[in-house]
């Protein structure tokens, strides 16, 4: 079972502000550049490659915030596990599109697994984090916003040692966003 | 007067750990990679660029522990100005190639500029951050070793506001570090 990451965070390495919110990110960058093909910055590719999602709850109720049509709905009918320890059941705009999981982590990847599944989409800065800490993700893509904020949410947290990255690959998009993609080594 | 930052931090955003090393920066990537004419990532190039250099006190000293020979001494003959409140005097082993400043950093740059220098190289994380907040810095180069350090000493700290980056480039080389420049924005 293959886990990655793909997210966005500033230059100086936040998903969020401190209250959360992302405006900053849908503002970032030159919103009038020719994308070409490159919209989605390889989005849909990577949603492609993956068969399960594994987001923490805060994500989960950010996405739910943005009452979503299903025509919005960026994630197909890809499973959706939602991590929480203290809510049993998704919000109403969301409920049958995730599944709640309290317990352990390495559990829960042996049996989707079990299940079947080969590829994992792991989201949110907290689950990011355990799932680093426990050697977990195979892959990292992060897509730099053109945008310094200061202060916020950090993607990354303290580790229990360093890590190493391998077979680094770099975009810059012409929208001024920079997506960097990296094979964690955990040996 | 035009500003720059050429500087190395890991993906997770520090350019020293809290104890101020950068042995991980000499360890990380693939030291047996073939760089090709690309071996130093464009520091001759980005050094001919620049005519001053203006550092931390911090960054000085860490300078000052390689002692250096003069074949290594990276900054050729470009004028070096250290800043510092405390320290008056250099530490001998850099004596005669750095000077020490103290004061304003609005009169230091229009100094520089007064006497003929155009473009300067602004090292350091201190350094950069306040130079950030005068809205100072035109350019911006971040080479980003292929790991993750979890602490340490960030490149980036609190900002008076958010500042826009554009005309972003991205170079992933072969040891598998990628460089980030960014063009700085501050309207």
């Amino acid at each position: 079972m293959k886990c990655s990451v793909y997210i966005a965070t500033s230059v100086d390495g936040f998903i969020a502000k401190k209250d959360g919110s992302v405006d900053w990110l849908h503002s970032a960058g030159n919103p009038e550049a020719d994308m070409g093909n490159q919209a989605d910055m390889g989005f849909a590719d990577f949603m492609a490659s993956v068969d399960c999602m594994v987001m923490g709850r805060k994500c989960m109720e950010m996405i739910s915030s943005m009452n979503l049509t299903p025509e919005q709905w960026p994630y197909g009918d890809t499973r959706i596990i939602v991590l929480s320890n203290t809510l049993k059941e998704a919000p109403d705009n969301v409920k049958g599109k995730v599944e709640m999981y309290s317990g352990d982590l390495n559990d829960l990847i042996a049996k989707l697994g079990n299940d079947g599944f080969k590829h994992a989409y792991i989201d949110g800065g907290t689950t990011i984090q355990a799932f680093i800490n426990l050697g977990l993700i195979a892959e990292m893509t992060i897509t730099r916003a053109p945008v310094l904020l200061g202060e916020g949410i950090a993607l990354f947290g303290k580790i229990n040692r360093d890590i190493k990255l391998e077979q680094a690959q770099a975009t810059a998009f012409a929208n001024d966003f920079i997506q960097e993609k990296f094979v964690v080594n955990y040996r």
